[in-house]
């Protein structure tokens, strides 16, 4: 197939994985950029349901925002989120802007996320937040994101949410699935008394990075199967990555 | 078609809306109000289905409470707080008394609500308390009502529920997901710390209002569509907002 | 119908619903009282399918717990439970012994529970606690329980769940479920900051008595029109009371 | 049935109960040991779907960890969790490696798991933590976790996830509900006030060892009665154990 066709369907399926996830709903999209051409691929803006979302939904972006092909309903209103960070980064091939419900609570409440599990430390050094309380609708405020982001693997959004960029979106589904399940497992840990982190010495000895191509797409897999069968019922699909 | 079928058919699919997300169930009802006619038509009340409800289940009232036409079951035994809101503000076209369970927990708690994600900012003000321990059965307890509530999109009742006034139920439908989002959120990331909110001054600078209409009739659209397909299994349609 | 088909018809019916509820899972028995032959009708034990009890499936005893007619599989183990307070109070007419999970986290610490809504002035007093670390396997066992319930409508066990008396099922299932709704709004609100409750005095003002044969019997029907098309999985059909 | 046919099928079903609970996803693993043969049953690794594994999916091993029959996919990564600890204990004939959520959050607070409820009982002593940040992939590490075990039915990994040992597959599924329960109970309790425990001497005087088998067989029976209707969806099975 060619690079088109993949993006295409790969999008369109992560969107789907994160609806059932309940990581995107009314709200959030998922990009990835295809170097050799310079294009932006990205998922449909506010309305599109994204459990059903097909190949041809997809929009297909100049860098500059500049509408090549569209997709279902309306492009995101915060397209310069994903063109700016894909123009910024090369190691930043995907990129997600989700509202996931636990990770937004670190971009509400005054105490950086720090990972607790052995996962988490594919965030070893914590997630910079960016604080302005706006969306990012202009390729300015995607460059403010992206400074702020530096070469992180996520940033939260004051009162907003998080974008989330990898390598690809097998990687991307992986890390934002890890930052929702970390922030949850953080956020349900605090009456309990102190919450104890993996320091930064144990999580380079954990080396979550290697490995991690070969089971993030494991996990895609594992999450496709189960979106094959979803029977697109809002709450019924949704299952902790851990277990 | 007709005001009358206009306002049964939205009325019905705003019930069934507010059931699948679980903001309705055995109690709750919405109303909206034709201002040429001076009908007040309103959604049944206890013990009918409401995730069932069709045109024809709407009750019209006078402003006075008298049954021009009977609907499904009984009237709603707190008629007066829609009677009497339609006729205290001319921006309270629509109204649904909610006993969301999130938003319910701030008119249990000696906690103000305050919006802590920037669609909260419709709440910029903060959300007014009906301090009595009572139903509202009679046109003076619903004076109470509209006097607490004044000119703001919502009051919250004691040990008890919620109000949410606007403009059509497309808007009401979308402030009333958009408080229960805010209210859940704040309670589960008062745990981790303080809770930080969005002041009134980046309040206004977002600017909620504009687009509100567009955004809150989207927001609809997108849910009567996964309405449409939902299989009427009580907890299997939910879906938080953002996402 | 005679009052043996009814009552069994019945707490079938309670069983589903409460299953259906989430109170109800492999623990967990109801039971109703016919004052006219001193019967106690009795769903099954431990290892039951609730969400498909059916009128066949109760048990008939004696109140000295002496079995009259055998049920599904084996009788609760816990049937002194029943009999005793059905013996104890003649206002006891109908018995459900639950493991509700919020209101059994007031089994466990030490605050005790108060009510929060309008509604939860059903338990106006309060909810007595039974402190023995044991089930109740034995009359005296059930004496002692009797005397920690002494006239109210309920008393929490600790560490263990809840027991709920009233007049017939319809008022012992309403109860059960205000009681769970305002034990999860407490303990859902405690991390917002001081939780406020209705005094006495405003619980004695609502007068929850009054009406609540109606109330109890219209959410029964309610309940029992949700139950009929429940699809049997055991997440799907829960619903919080209000709404 | 030979122990072989008899192993694989328990094996399968007790991953599909775990599945439907919530207590194991893409990841997670469970085993049970035949001392005639000195062979390990294993349920399968990282990517295949828990939810319909089929007896044919479970791998064999030797206690040294070599494959003596290869089932779905992968054989689990940290297999030498199950080879250590069936070799170490004669009642540890069967295993589970779970990453049980609320269980999970005491492998991260310093707060030292204790009972709440009289089911769990079953973890009088408490439940010893596992310190080291890594996964049990040798079987040196397989050795340690052995010796932080000790003769406990559980052990906590942090910021892992847990391990249950166990004389059968009915006792560990059993065990491990108990423990995500009471694990549960007390998060959300925390917030209430001082969380009440089950002390030692209640916990003896309770004796939930006595009846232990019979209880555990009861609840896998009914447990695999609602796993043979349910319809896969990820959310859609899960029941509080009690109720």
């Amino acid at each position: 197939m060619d690079t088109d066709t993949v993006l295409r369907e790969k999008l369109a399926a992560s969107t789907r994985i994160l609806a059932m996830q309940g990581l995107i709903g009314v709200f959030g999209h998922v990009s990835a950029y295809d170097p050799g051409s310079k294009r932006v691929f990205l998922s449909p803006g506010m309305g599109a349901d994204r459990s059903t979302t097909k190949p041809d939904d997809i929009f297909v972006l100049e860098p500059s925002g500049k509408i090549l092909k569209a997709g279902e309903g309306e492009v995101p209103i915060e397209w310069p989120i994903h063109t700016t960070l894909h123009a910024a980064r090369s190691n930043a091939l995907a990129v997600a802007h989700l509202h996931s419900p636990y990770a937004t609570l670190f971009s509400i409440v005054d105490r950086p996320f720090r990972p607790v599990t052995l996962q988490g430390a594919l965030f070893a050094e914590g997630i910079p937040l960016y604080r302005e309380a706006n969306l990012v609708k202009t390729p300015e405020q995607g460059r403010q994101l992206a400074e702020a982001i530096g070469n992180q693997r996520a940033v939260l959004m004051r009162g907003h949410g998080a974008v989330v960029a990898g390598l690809d979106l097998e990687e991307v589904l992986f890390c934002a699935l890890v930052l929702e399940d970390d922030a949850c497992k953080t956020a349900q840990a605090a009456a309990l008394g102190n919450v104890g982190t993996i320091s930064l010495e144990e999580c380079r000895a954990f080396d979550a990075e290697t490995g991690l191509q070969r089971r993030s797409h494991r996990v895609w897999k594992y999450l496709a199967g189960l979106e094959a069968r979803w029977d697109r019922q809002m709450s019924s699909g949704k299952i902790p990555l851990f277990p």
